[in-house]
């Protein structure tokens, strides 16, 4: 059983840019990216971050480099980083330029803030040389000048047509190793912009997420409902859900969707029931020491957690293995079969038994 | 500015079943569900957890029913809860006859685990005499008999046609004051049956969520994938998020996407970004404090939290109010105009002064 049995290739057909060696669009995984909090200037404390992404399943991770000071970080996260680093450059296309020289697998631009059309083309060479892709990044803070200034367009309007006319600046200088972004921090924005985007520039991989998504509740609400639309509709081909917590939650929620989906699965699935009036066994406490406990099990099985005789045995067949709890003890089903009755408080120890020997 | 000024309506329009005096379908507000996770034995708790629960804004409340002894206690939790009330009724047709009879504002069953068509017929004809909807909630685990000998359906389909099934039965009977719910524990699978649902029995008003989807962020995750889409698409009447978690999470999880999603708010949305190496101050510390004050504010505004110059004051803007921050000190805007420039230190308690002056 592999890590990726699950993964389906998107529907749309776009390019196939590749961020060193994580291929996005053309029908690739759709990728997980997240962004380190970290000091860049400091590459150690980076580095021990973009571990503990890496160990939640982070595939793509983007640093900031907002000054000439962080350069040197930046080389050495370049060189030591087990997957792509992306450089987040705003404002100074010399960083953007420096970031390319030394060692950034993509660079994130939003041209809209680099300041002229002549300092755009220094970056487009520099990634050019490089041999490195680009994501336009275009949020509602700043869009292209000449966008800005149209009268009677909604935001989403306005966010697709920067892109567009990014794009189209991109493609005349001969560069097409383009990934964009158009992130808003309103979901039905953040739909309607990327159903455009998908539509009007079909060639291109689109990267989702929403912006300024907030807190862990909201963040991961705003993230799942619009990203969910989008996945479910085949438009998007690398993700970053962006929340204000630690970017490892990040990933997790990132995989989390994926595996709802039907998309990709890295880890188990947990299916547990809500508990009602019927349960008879502490099955939120029970629920949240599988789920803890199935962090260390790395194969893409489900896993139900059952806490009554109405639900239970019926829904916990569908799962690879399974606990249904009745009065004090439970029943444990592998692959559908009635394994053994076990005590409650034996229960838990019991299922991961049975995982680990048979997973 | 009332509670509801996002309230839009919903794009089918089904027939409109009355739960107490919380209208359903029809064109309502989707509405905002919970189930007690107490001993509905114990009608003191429960009423203490469903006022927990309407607090939060849980607006229809679910409790169990699960055998004679809580019947009492049911018939006085009927009596002062202030939101309406659901019994959740499996296997025995002589509890949720008994239910309807002490008050119950809807039953909630699954026709099939009720036994026999008779005692099916015994439960319409009480709900009938009390003038109270059934629910008729399908699951995975219980399909009509007929169905689930039928072969080369998927589970979407036995749901689907379970569904269809006990609608033609219940409307042989001459009864139509039904609301439908076919909940599974895959998103794909949820997605599809409630799109199927919508599009078969048109005229009944849908209860969306996902069964057993786990703890709270999974359990999030997959709710909001699943029911994000389909109430993107105007399918949803009214819903419960099931989470095996404190049952007021369900709630703020319900609330935050109906916000998201833009069709109803109740509560401030937080615009906060995510922090990256360009942020100079504690923006999670920051975010979490606003979001954790913000819980008193009973006015739908939007607040924005930003961390850094580069995104803030162009996103902020879009805000009703809003912080920006820059080297230890920041700048509170309103309605998009930028007030005063505040110490960091001092910044989330201007915010809120502003705030309770100006809303």
């Amino acid at each position: 059983m592999t890590l990726e049995r699950l993964d389906s290739k998107a529907e749309r057909h776009t390019r196939t840019v590749m961020v060193r060696d994580v291929a996005v669009g053309g029908g690739a995984p759709v990728s997980v990216q997240s962004m380190c909090t970290t000091d860049t200037a400091d590459a150690d404390a980076t580095l021990e971050q973009i571990k503990r992404l890496v160990d939640a399943g982070c595939e793509i991770v983007r640093v900031a480099v907002p000054n000439a000071d962080a350069l040197d970080g930046f080389e050495r996260i370049c060189a030591e980083s087990p997957v792509p680093v992306v450089a987040d450059i705003h404002f100074d296309h010399k960083l953007a330029i420096a970031a390319a020289e030394r060692g950034a697998d993509a660079l994130r631009i939003n041209p809209g803030n680099i300041g002229s059309v002549e300092r755009v083309d220094a970056v487009i060479d520099a990634a050019t040389r490089a041999g490195i892709p680009i994501r336009i990044g275009v949020n509602a803070g700043s869009l292209d000048p000449k966008v800005a200034e149209m009268e009677g367009l909604s935001l989403a309007e306005r966010l697709v047509l920067s892109c567009a006319s990014f794009v189209e600046h991109f493609e005349a200088r001969g560069f097409t190793n383009v990934v964009l972004s158009a992130k808003a921090h309103s979901v039905p924005v953040t739909i309607e912009t990327y159903r455009m985007l998908a539509e009007r520039l079909p060639d291109f991989p689109l990267h989702v997420g929403v912006t300024e998504a907030g807190t862990l509740r909201q963040g991961t609400v705003k993230n799942c409902a619009a990203v969910g639309v989008l996945l479910e509709e085949g438009i998007g081909d690398t993700m970053r859900l962006s929340l204000t917590a630690d970017p490892v939650e990040e990933v997790l929620v990132a995989w989390e969707l994926l595996g709802a989906l039907g998309l990709r699965r890295r880890t188990p699935e947990l299916v547990s029931c809500p508990t009602c009036g019927r349960t008879q066994v502490n099955l939120i406490g029970m629920a949240e020491e599988v789920e803890r406990r199935l962090q260390e099990v790395r194969v893409p099985i489900s896993v139900a957690v059952m806490g009554c005789v109405v639900n239970g045995p019926g829904e916990a067949r569908d799962a690879d293995i399974g606990i249904a709890c009745g009065q004090h003890k439970g029943v444990i089903f592998v692959h559908g079969e009635p394994l053994r009755t076990v005590l409650e408080d034996q229960l838990v120890d019991e299922l991961f038994l049975e995982i680990r020997k048979r997973f």
